[in-house]
């Protein structure tokens, strides 16, 4: 497995979105959070998802030079629409609203339509961190689990980020999909030939599977709690949230009706709005404590839960964004490993574009 | 078991706590929200707390006459000091804040300090639907339930209430705890002599139980997940940001110095905060979208989901909110049952009081 820089995947990803038609600061913006998911650990929202824009871009489905505005405002409030633009740029973009707006309001919060898959949630709450504001960030996806009770598809693993500066200890990062696990484990899973734990898919019929391939079958994911019995519609009600801010106050489809991300799954019949949506808020720290104070309390509420009592053959909690941040420390240090098959297919992509990269 | 009409246990209640000394509009609300539980087929946050509330009172740990105050502000934020009030009262008049604030500034945040228990989650959301807006609470509460790793019970069952008004469809109102169950149902198991799923509680050491009462043996409830392999550290985040938003806000007690919502725990040694807190958040439709066009999305959205097809056994899907509105329906014709057990411990605060109250 070759190893890169920050740098270089960087450049690689600017360059290759700036062939594609996009402009050197979007190209940037799309660059950085790609590259950010890879430092933290995320690699299925990283490299490997330049192939997935580019399909796009080839069958004409994303706009390269979108007019992401705001269509509709209040103090604290905004609708944005991303003109069918790559996801982190409408989602870079509204983030910055939240966040202007909340300089003035106290709290910012943007609903955004006509969107794209838009990366790794966290990294548009952890936006809010610098201006010592709370950072929220969600967004509906391709349709793939199911209500409880119910067989069919029609939620995304619609995930949900929270960033919360501390003082001294680092930020407090929750970023999760509602449901058990995150798709790319299933993918995982079904590669190595194992089964999974039952509580993270079904079958066509609603019987509980361990098969990680039963999507393919007509099987769905499970809302997070996995069962009723085990407050799988506490997870539907999550998701369900996350579905109708990020896309029924915005404009965008909700649902079974969000548009595919991938290019070889075709567009929908049925539109109910326009794009895939998500959902920002900002929240200035200042608008509830003076920012010293309440940094220091977060610092002590940190510690206190850091220092729970482990469970037997339990090292210590882990507080929300630990693990990534972790992460982000060592492969900063030691390099991005790319999968051999992930830099074949960018080489392939650079070669149509005519982008240097070094294999 | 004894039937009750809702006036009777409103006239009931606002009586018991105008003897306590809570002045008449504040002992309505309180009775407004006690009998809303009942109704919603949540006695368990019903009558049966009037005897917490009433120990608390002599044991001289409420305020029955307490400055309910903003303390700081911007245009869509603010803190409110409950002065030790019954939460209901502290809650409903913060929820009145963030619908006024909503008003002005599109949305409206408040967080609660200096409050105590505050009953159903659902109520305060359920404020802003007349408004055209959408309603959001969520509390912290004693400490109970153990973060992902540990075996301390180090946070409540945090519940998060979202109410979503629709047109001709009935309102999407999710109230949830962060934990795969309410406390309640592990009591109810214990009565019973019936063991409990294991998912929801764990032993001293973190093995997992399914003892209904391992929490009397230093166990602790477990989040929403149940395990690690379940996804329960998201189920931990959740109920991070609850107690977050909830105290370190408004300044209240985190996690685990939370004190206690009952007289017969003592007081805690250390406090890093005033009382218990809570969060709410009031967001004007018309703040994104013509609320008549948002209120016809979200019917389609209800119908949508409604209408999925059930898994094999089931009947349909449940859109939160229905199964309380199921039971409001029918409690508010058949009238309110009461347990005799609870109906003499009502019977015993009446006489002391000085109420009439027909057992």
């Amino acid at each position: 497995m070759k190893i890169y820089s920050e740098q270089e995947l960087l450049r690689l990803t600017t360059n290759v979105f700036m062939k594609m038609g996009c402009s050197l600061s979007d190209a940037g913006v799309i660059a950085s959070i790609f590259v950010a998911a890879e430092l933290r650990g995320l690699p299925s929202h990283g490299m490997i998802r330049i192939k997935d824009y580019y399909q796009l871009w080839k069958a004409g489905r994303i706009n390269v030079k979108p007019d992401v505005q705001i269509v509709h405002e209040t103090p604290s409030t905004a609708v944005v629409d991303g003109d069918g633009a790559i996801g982190m740029v409408a989602a870079s973009r509204s983030m910055e609203i939240a966040i202007e707006k909340a300089k003035i309001a106290g709290t910012g919060w943007v609903s955004t339509r006509n969107s794209n898959h838009y990366g790794i949630a966290g990294y548009y709450a952890m936006m809010a961190l610098e201006h010592d504001m709370i950072g929220l960030s969600m967004t509906n996806a391709n349709p793939q689990v199911a209500p409880t009770f119910s067989v069919s598809p029609m939620l995304g693993t619609n995930p949900i980020a929270v960033a919360i500066p501390a003082k001294n200890q680092p930020p407090f990062v929750a970023d999760f999909a509602t449901t058990p696990i995150a798709r790319g484990k299933l993918v995982v899973a079904e590669k190595k030939g194992e089964k999974v734990p039952f509580g993270y898919v079904q079958d066509k019929d609603g019987i509980p599977s361990d098969d990680p391939a039963i999507l393919k079958a007509g099987g769905s994911m499970l809302t997070l709690g996995g069962d009723y019995v085990h407050g799988s519609h506490k997870g539907f009600c999550l998701s369900s949230i996350v579905d109708i801010f990020s896309a029924v106050f915005s404009g965008a489809n909700f649902g079974p009706f969000v548009p595919p991300s991938v290019a070889y799954l075709p567009v929908l019949d049925k539109k109910v709005g326009e794009g895939t949506g998500h959902f920002f808020g900002a929240m200035r720290i200042d608008a509830f404590q003076p920012a010293d104070d309440f940094k220091r309390s977060m610092d002590e509420w940190i510690t206190t839960f850091r220092n729970a009592k482990p469970a037997k053959g339990q090292e210590k909690v882990i507080i929300p964004g630990d693990p990534e941040r972790e992460k982000e420390m060592k492969i900063r240090a030691e390099g991005v490993a790319i999968l051999p098959a992930v830099a074949a297919e960018i080489k392939e992509i650079t070669n149509e574009l005519g982008v240097e990269f070094d294999q």
